[in-house]
């Protein structure tokens, strides 16, 4: 609790604008780690390598969220810092999505509190200048798949173990229009439309099938493609690059931007329902019976 | 002409709201049948079948429209129909679209209303709360393609004879602004341009290729496919599956909802021009010929 | 320079509105040609085949620009003609594209009236009420790939030494929003973010399977395949596919035509920077030492 007091701050800040000042800076160093971050900084290739290794599946809390925000805009302001890959160190999964518990039974405040970190997250990565890649090394469901898809290429882990989805549906809960608006933009409509109603988690291959990821790799090769990968991106003339990132994407994070509020009371109204809190009951308890 | 008479007030009721109070319920029944129409409802499953038998193909008349629509009504209101699967009575035929005798020689009042009816089927369909499944058992061109894309899942018999598509131009009419944007909703923009460009119909393998039909099954299974994929559906948490469906077709809808009467007038003024009228009375002298 | 002058008033006039009145008329002539275009126009077929021929590669400089928006005005003012098949006399080139020279060294007036002249090309292909076929028998890169999807249909030669995209990323350029609508409209916005970003060009196959062009065949038969195509488009009824047309492509190019002053002004902001001027540098020298 204590890291989330510390961090309140440069969190509303920056929401409201896409960077703000920071008093810390880490142009000298190479490496970083908070308590569930690793970050490797290449000062030579230019490339930080996020490491998420918050035990055991990677849930994105208010805390854990909080880091990867901070990580994220230290990064986007470090001009050494062109390129970002995001990883797991869990086994088997990449993220396993938004943290159930920060749903469950927690006021309003807490949860209109937790929610401006998913869209804080959500508008640092979405409107990074900077290259990302998602290293998708394990599962990737719900908060998961939203952050593979907010990066600028996906190589995932040729395991069919493994799946990727925006299944919020089957927990009973809805994907906002920003998650889905995302999802629209990597696969289309219609494979939006199925994926969301039915909360569908496809396999790596159906994945790729329909463009949810760019490239399979085997599984201990991931790291490396994506490496491979981000020397290809950034050769290409850097400022031209981001403009037009920018110009495919900035339509969308507007329309977030400018309805923060409105997205967040929404959120809270829908999460804090009887019926809605009832529905992730349930599933906790299908959750901790499946692991009996 | 006394069954349109008696449901006038129904139709321009919900053309204002998604669902108006209606006196009739039929909420012990199991079956029930008006002149074109025959309805299943298993009150156990939730699953209603709607089989549609104005013969000879399914023409969507003005009278037959207004049945669909009614129906289409009652069963929103059910809370004991949970699922809709439409399909044909008429051999070879799932439905042969718009009639083309409530466009030919009729008064602009009179197409005003018949375009009015079309909308409000397409709103009902696009909009419903319920889960609804094509099972396009035969050929299923212009207004029969529009039923078929408003549903959320597509299966169609895979037999070559059969075809499927928005093919109005060919007939020298023009599908309107809702009826393009379900299309592009379902297989995207350029897929739309062309097939409604070139008026193209699609075998059921084409269809499934660019995503005009989800599955194929051999002809005698379409409507127990339709079945199975009912229950996948329907074992999907209800209230986030209608609120996500919601989410993805609402700003479509809202454009016709908000521009109704503006787009009956073009409808209208479009059909009623003596160039267009010409062109309908050689594709009917067409249909003649080959029926001879 | 003499035919830049004489057509300046055509330009700004034209800019105004769909067709302005030309005092000019070819509709008893069968062929035409100027500097840097030959037009065959088949009276008895209602088809012209406009052969771009400057030398060496197409480039699409003021001059030829102007050229190209005068003869497309004039055929689509002739009554008699239907169809166009745009296509290249130069030998393994569409065209090169923008010609750097244009945007290399000049007065930022002189910027302006070539960017002008650029959006007056894109309108008149993309609005055509003729049928457009690009029988693309070269490479297209940039501004000839532009060319292309403008068209309604994309036949290219099958040689794999030939490549298509939107590749002004790689030149240090930002493809302006009207390239990227259009290329989302053809091949979807994923396609479109990762093909921009990088500024990929594709080789035939490859572009093929995106959507980018809808047939290959042998480079001998490009354009005897688009005069078989250009038949079975020109059978449709003409009336109804021009509304249809006008329907799917309204949208982006209304965003052009109100926003035209302000996009010209973009253009040249960016374009006179001295950091893009000094990658355009690089990028001619680059291409002098391929050619030594």
């Amino acid at each position: 609790m204590a890291l989330r007091a510390a961090l309140r701050g440069l969190l509303s800040c920056s929401s409201h604008g896409r960077l703000c000042a920071s008093s810390t800076s880490f142009s000298q160093r190479n490496n970083s780690s908070s308590a569930n971050l690793k970050v490797d900084h290449d000062q030579t290739t230019g490339v930080a390598v996020m490491h998420m290794q918050s035990p055991p599946v990677n849930s994105l809390s208010l805390d854990f969220l909080t880091e990867i925000c901070i990580t994220l805009e230290k990064l986007e302001m470090d001009k050494g810092c062109r390129g970002l890959i995001i990883t797991s160190s869990q086994p088997k999964v990449f993220s396993a999505g938004l943290d159930i518990l920060e749903m469950y039974g927690k006021s309003p405040e807490r949860c209109g509190e937790f929610w401006k970190a998913v869209q804080e997250m959500w508008l640092k990565l979405y409107g990074s200048n900077m290259v990302t890649i998602a290293a998708i090394n394990g599962s990737s469901p719900a908060g998961g798949c939203l952050m593979s898809i907010t990066c600028d290429y996906r190589i995932m882990a040729d395991n069919p173990r493994y799946s990727i989805g925006l299944n919020e549906t089957m927990l009973g809960i809805v994907a906002p229009f920003w998650f889905k608006e995302t999802m629209v933009n990597t696969v289309g409509h219609r494979n939006t439309e199925i994926s969301l109603e039915l909360g569908l988690l496809y396999k790596p291959a159906e994945a790729l099938n329909i463009g949810l990821v760019d490239q399979l790799v085997p599984e201990d090769q991931v790291l490396s493609a994506a490496t491979q990968t981000m020397t290809k991106w950034l050769a290409i003339p850097e400022h031209a690059r981001q403009i037009t990132k920018s110009m495919m994407r900035k339509s969308t994070i507007e329309k977030l931007r400018s309805n923060r509020e409105a997205d967040i009371q929404n959120f809270v109204n829908f999460i804090t329902k009887e019926s809605i809190q009832k529905s992730l009951r349930m599933y906790m308890e299908m959750l901790k019976q499946k692991k009996a």
